[in-house]
């Protein structure tokens, strides 16, 4: 950590300073400049608050030289991490698809979609039930009811199951699925996060939309603060000028995540598309850039679902993203 | 709302569709073009899905044509909102200045600055206890016993209070608090704000780091919806490319909020600024762009606050932000 | 176009638009609201201005119904467009790879460079001579003295030339060279684009770095307006909040414009990446997205760049990108 | 300036580097950290290109700690700059009033709104005969014919004239130009701006749609360093999410570049509000916030504008904006 302090600190102010930071277990360099001085901190600065020393009236500003999130950071875990449950596995070279309608809407349509995806090779089935939307006005979810669907669908075709969760109260009806999400705009939702680190079970952390990834890294960091360490992260669009696309998928995230971090990428094309016809080509972006994974909207009859409809594919669409998929991947190996 | 078809759509299709739209109560106007077809939709159209149209195979895209949000729409409801506790309203030609730490840290500081900001005008005591940050590692509020301190500090003063609520199961704490903050990365956590439409208290709503003010609206709708009328709305600052200020205080939310809505607007300049230096400028900017009120973060000892000191004016500078800001209202009138 | 008008408009106010609009060669469609009255406007309306109609007094808003560009419109010419110089065609399924240094900085570093790439598989050699830097104390490029490296360059390789023209006065030293690249910063310069509109020669304009595809696609128009319709568009990445990346490469503006325009689509990784180690798994899904070439910056020795040099690859790394990008095209066909 | 170095760094590389720094005539202060090792440098560093350092293998990031700028920078110049021609000062207290029309579009237009803008207290008349639209099927202004206009208003009036450059060969035509323009899409042509440096003439500089504030100040630091110090800022909206205004209005930018330069920063609220209705409350805020001067768009009979009529006042609402700005400057006094 440098702290650069003002040009008319005191020899007394800055003595007092340093004598503070080395009562913290630090070592203290100082570089004099003509209008500034820079005290370079080695040790272990986790502890030390950037916010308090940057109100310090001597102080011009604070650089971290670490990163601020641990469990995360890929310096001190440099292997993939492999989270999944049962035999699907991502990351370390594991690719799975998830795929399902945006919400479940009734048992039927759950049940073919789900049929189709697993014929076509996904692995895990998605589904909202605890609706968000935009307007108090428009379709809500199906809650419980809902879930007793996504449970039929994985006793019958064998997928395993990954649904939203909002509210910490609805975690008890969550016993059969396999992997929890968080949605982008929860991703800052602390008291959510905290409670996820207190169970056993993967938790899909999807970027929120006008987030940083050292946010999304920070948010992870919360969950695996509490115990729990089997967290995706999940890039799906950020807000930007642009108006051809819902979101804009901001594909390099999958790289630069790789870099700094050993948690697997999972990419999802479909809400940053916003239109089916832009689904299979971000997909197969997303497979050449290095993904560990997809999330793919897929329903039944697009044009009558209740959510989403303009960016699900259809089954047949669906199988034929997976052909391109699966070539890409065989490229990549 | 208008229906923009795709030039390939065949008679028939055409046909179903007005038919479908009539059934609904709706009057359809067509137009012709070379390429396209116009179908103008006169009735009560907000009922109509327009996600549901909009994936129709025939149609190219949906115009609405009425706002959105209608509980908040001043078009419904001319005259400006009075909302408040006591004799502390905002809107209407009221003005308040909320005043008080960023984080509640001790019984004795909380007194203290409400002491000084209550003699300098303010009217209602701010402080979080239940705290948000982005770290896992740092301070995160006293909580319950904060609350103690908030009430104690009401008791003496006379300040009514304000204090954000995180989460809906903490609310059995609020019973003596006069106005429930709902902070920005919550701005669109619907379910708190469903529950808080069942409640009987004012809400102030603070805009999302990068929300539009139509997604801030739709937000107020959702605790009006519920049968709180009583929102007030607050910009804070959104998220930009700029470095030298936290984030970017959006002045021109005071006006324009005000031709779309009757409900009051309190302009926060401390979070967007960041430092102490900038805020007596904004607030005396939101104050001549006709905000219903501000809040200033205000701490004893700025350079040793737990939250937010940078950005906290000492009890002196918001003795004189007052005074400026007072000659200013009274230019106003 | 839809003109939506107030709901307190006179009979007589509406009579007179709806005359002067007929006037003008249009058929206009009626439909009253309750609160609104909607006009379509049927026949050709790119002579209509926008602007001019919104501040009518009567006028609530505008709403476009055809795209405001022509020449760039794939409805007006389905079929993808190959532009190119000699051999070296962009679109309808040709793909080629643009490299070299971002700027030339001697004759023997360009050769250098230049015979590896060529040898790699690219067709086109990039490399800046009139410089753009944000600070006037930085390398200002090598000018006609570079352009004369570049000749040399294609004399010896047979690679063909892409330079940046910043300054049409520049016009005079750019004879050999096949492709002239607008960059990001002039996509909005008008005088420029109007002057190469009077060329005869391929222009490859980069999207601004906060600018919308559509504003991308306008400033194609103002180019081909003039009569010069060989132009290729390039993605280069977006300005965003995100801070692990210089710019974000918005990967989906290959399929977004893709449906929109015949015009070939590029992408530039570098730029966006702003680090080498992210320039490959770009490249890829690129490619993979259906891009109709690439451009990468190469620099014999990246540490000892004038400019750019953290995002340039070596030409070792650059022979591996290129032996992968090959496997995706394959991949595609 | 800071130089960070990775962990894996080998002392002979240190050392090389650390000689280089030396010969540069720096002084060099190290600390050794467990994985990282961090150089101050000390001395005069505006000549080390931070670039360089950065993409030499051993470095992490280098952070400078002065500022980029140097000629715009308050620490080296604290005083106000005060900034005009003839009697017309801006900055130090001065303050000033630019109106006019968005575009001249006939002798009479000009010379009725300059006549009514000369008596309501401005004291410049602005207005744009070298136009710019973003679509090329637009009116493109009046050229020199409409410069011999303003030459007229000026004779007649006593305003002094402000319009915009955007090609350094029209240059020729602004000798009866009091105050040059550069628009927000040229703020970053750097060859314009270098022209401009080389002028007797103040200029006054816009700041970019997508651009920060030190940037603003970097593309002013290019005029300054090729001798002319007479540049005016001008804050005028940035690029947002936001959809109820064209831009949004930065009005941190007032108080947070007072902080930085000693420049004069002027505010124009009618390109960042798109509608007239939110002019005035923006002027008086900008006012408030302590702007050195305002840019207001006026058009006789705004409905008839041929660019940006939506945003313009009538002459009547020019009038009463003046007043209350009156009120507020006499307030700040």
């Amino acid at each position: 950590m440098i702290v650069v302090l003002k040009e008319n600190t005191t020899k007394e102010q800055k003595g007092q300073l340093i004598n503070w930071l080395k009562g913290q277990g630090l070592q203290v360099h100082e570089s004099d400049g003509e209008y500034k001085t820079i005290l370079g901190l080695v040790g272990d600065t986790t502890k030390v608050d950037k916010d308090m020393l940057e109100i310090l009236e001597m102080v011009d500003h604070v650089t971290p030289i670490s990163e601020p999130y641990k469990n995360a950071n890929r310096k001190f875990h440099p292997k993939d991490s492999v989270i999944g449950a049962g035999d699907v596995k991502f990351g370390g070279g594991n690719f799975q698809v998830i795929a399902g309608p945006a919400a479940v809407e009734s048992e039927e349509q759950l049940l073919n979609t789900a049929r189709r995806v697993k014929a076509a090779g996904a692995t895990v089935l998605r589904g909202s039930v605890f609706g968000v939307r935009k307007s108090p006005y428009a379709f809500q979810g199906l809650k419980d009811e809902g879930m007793k669907y996504l449970e039929e669908a994985k006793r019958e075709t064998g997928l395993l199951l990954m649904t939203e969760l909002q509210n910490i109260d609805d975690l008890k009806y969550y016993d059969n699925v396999d992997f929890i999400q968080v949605g982008a705009r929860n991703m800052q939702n602390y008291d959510l996060l905290k409670e996820l680190g207190h169970i056993n079970k993967p938790v899909l952390l999807k970027r929120g939309l006008a987030s940083t990834m050292e946010e999304l890294l920070m948010s992870a960091e919360y969950i695996m603060a509490g115990g729990n360490e089997q967290v995706i992260l999940c890039e799906r669009g950020i807000r930007t000028f642009e108006e051809y696309t819902t979101d804009t998928l901001d594909i390099s995230a999958v790289p630069a995540l790789h870099l700094r971090t050993h948690l697997p990428v999972v990419v999802d094309p479909s809400n940053a598309a916003g239109h089916a016809d832009m689904v299979t080509p971000l997909a197969m972006a997303a497979t050449a850039a290095g993904a560990d994974g997809l999330m793919i909207e897929v329903h039944e009859e697009p044009h009558k679902a209740l959510k989403d409809g303009a960016q699900s594919l259809d089954p047949d669409e669906f199988d034929r993203l997976m052909d391109k998929v699966r070539k890409i991947r065989e490229v990549l190996d």
